[in-house]
């Protein structure tokens, strides 16, 4: 017998996780392996790695410090580093005293979750949302996650009032509510946020005094017409006081997912000193963090990494586009990230017949891609594509997947 | 206002930590910095630089798939080489399915307390234990750590009565125990335990239905008369069907305490898949893991490293047990790791003097040494000193300790 915490995330082991390993051991290759399986589950960007590869592969300017104890909230270098690169994307001065480095993205929403909330009480998320993010707001702080539903017919756009009516709904129910919790840009749609739509959200964050997290891990990854605006951001923000704790890391922007580096950027002094303390739990290797510093400190290559990035997404995303649009399947005009969110339903359909879809996909066309459950998708029949691969595999996926009558 | 458990840690922020930054931003230098500070306070191996560093500063036989999310819980080519190395160290075949690895040992102490106890059920340790076990077991399991105190007069040595006087005194309080800890080789102390006294605990924590977590950081670092005998040892195992977890790292024997790469090993299925789900929080990054199953592959430099390692600790607690012996300071006698345990009370003293003691010789000496406090030591007046540093820089800081009145 393990203690209920454990047993509940034996339970609810990341499904994700688990379709990419069985696709990954058994992968398409036109070919060695035809009827390989295709991803289009993981939203992991493999567009990058001829720029990576001469400085991830290269000696290591590696000296005995870095090696040793660091502190474990992050080196002074990298953090030092990673505000200068912030202060750009957010369009505010970041202090590096203001970031918790640790083992990912998916660490620091774990990190805020279990400081700011107690077990039972409740984050708001809109929804469709990070499919991660149940198990990671939940799993070890014990607190709820609150679907704030998005509507189809807005292109499943950030709403303000959605939120503001969830956090009504769910106090009237007696549970405290502690946050909101938006991704910026939205993963899975790629929506980019208005600078109204966000005002709104902080908005109404600060009226129901409720802290507001923003995971921005996809701020470098905008590639449409509409640039990605933080709520950092002056525009934004303003002389809003609001009590905004924002996550980026290193695993889309600079395509190395497995690095598991994040960071976690809070003016709260007791959210801060409470995240610096959990770092304890969850540090990166002294070693990644020197070669990350060592990236940043180049600051043209990040420019070149950045601009050449946008274009790679770009032209990915119409690939797949024109094969979707080829097919008559309806999706979510993305202006940033990897993936795409798109109809498969063909009909109304509901949660089972998504499900049975789903399965279709994974078992007769081999291709795994995410189901709209997953996200916590107000309507049925969405999935998410990840576009962000081989363009000729991206295609044979969707083809495959056109052909599932 | 921050969650109770994020309350609590932030309270509890770790000293040596802390302690150990304040005296790294000042170091002692014999020519720049004579009057800087001396760190004796943090167990870090800085005596094999050399051999690591053609390694570790090399180019890095680095792919797309190295920076590509990996399994959470470690890639197959790193377990499989760390679970090669442990059927050596430990004396019996390793399955690479039965280990998980996480962003250090500390990561996994954390992982297997919150496993093994739902909050207020208790972990029995042997005192005096590592003293960041204390944050790690509690922390954020929300359980209770208590110790059970060893005979100053066997020089501490591993016993399990106390052990089991520990459990029968807990469980009358009405408090569920549900694990005993040990490290092994002991980590202050430096001793290495009998294969007997072994034996008794196993037998122990099997009478009492409780798991036995061992964490055997310091497996490869024993230098003494006595080898270092796994608790998964035959010789010690049997046929006992205890419930084993057992940890370790490559913080000690490699010397790469930056890293923070730490594995649990354990047999037990639910405790396993818990684990797994647990590493998701805490995960080492994939080129930190590359960087080490390329080490561990390099079997014939694995195994010089070790026999230099037990080398140069045994120069190196010689050079400081010869300080200690000229200044009449006794010591339990170390047969592993890189601190020696010492009694500076002079005295019979009380825990107050301790506190003192050790505020005079950071404050005067500016030697940073770890009271016995923190190692919930049964006897007042005794300090962790750390030796595995360059031998002239321990001396001066010996010397300084002297020269207190």
């Amino acid at each position: 017998m393990v203690s209920r915490r454990a047993a509940a995330l034996s339970a609810h082991a990341p499904a994700i996780a688990a379709a990419h390993q069985r696709v990954e051991r058994d992968p398409y290759d036109p070919q060695r392996n035809p009827s390989g399986y295709l991803n289009l589950g993981t939203a992991e960007n493999r567009l990058l790695w001829d720029l990576l590869a001469p400085k991830v592969a290269a000696a290591r300017e590696i000296g005995p410090r870095d090696v040793r104890y660091v502190p474990l909230h992050g080196t002074p270098r990298l953090r030092a580093a990673t505000a200068r690169l912030l202060s750009t994307t957010w369009h505010t001065p970041v202090d590096p005293d203001h970031l918790v480095v640790v083992s990912g993205a998916s660490a620091a929403l774990d990190i805020v979750a279990s400081i700011l909330c107690d077990p039972g009480e409740a984050i708001i998320v809109p929804a469709p949302y990070y499919s991660a993010v149940e198990v990671l707001f939940t799993g070890r702080s014990g607190a709820r996650l609150v679907p704030a539903p998005l509507s189809p017919t807005s292109g499943f756009a950030l709403d303000a009032s959605a939120i503001e009516q969830a956090i009504e709904r769910t106090r009237a129910d007696g549970t405290t509510v502690r946050a909101v919790a938006i991704t910026s840009p939205c993963n899975p749609t790629g929506n980019v946020h208005t600078v109204a739509a966000l005002r709104e959200v902080l908005a109404v964050a600060e009226r129901h005094d409720v802290d507001l997290i923003a995971d921005e891990i996809y701020a470098n990854s905008a590639f449409g017409d509409r640039p990605f605006v933080s709520v950092l951001d002056p525009l934004v923000r303003g002389e809003s006081r609001a009590r905004i704790h924002t996550i980026w890391g290193f695993a889309k922007d600079f395509g190395l997912s497995g690095l598991k580096a994040g960071v976690l950027h809070t003016e709260r002094p007791d959210v801060l000193a409470a995240a610096t303390a959990l770092a304890y739990f969850a540090p990166v290797s002294s070693d990644t963090q020197a070669l990350l510093a060592g990236l940043l400190d180049d600051q043209a290559w990040v420019c070149l990494l950045f601009k050449e990035n946008r274009v790679r997404l770009a032209e990915s995303y119409r690939n797949a586009a024109d094969c979707l649009d080829n097919l008559g399947i309806p999706h979510v005009r993305p202006a940033a990230g990897f993936t795409i969110w798109a109809d498969l339903s063909r009909s109304a359909g509901d949660s089972a017949a998504e499900h049975r879809l789903w399965q279709r996909i994974l078992d007769e066309a081999k291709v795994n891609l995410v189901p709209g459950k997953a996200f916590g998708s107000p309507a049925a029949g969405w999935f998410r594509l990840c576009h962000t691969a081989d363009p000729a595999h991206v295609q044979e996926a969707l083809r495959r997947i056109g052909q599932l009558s």
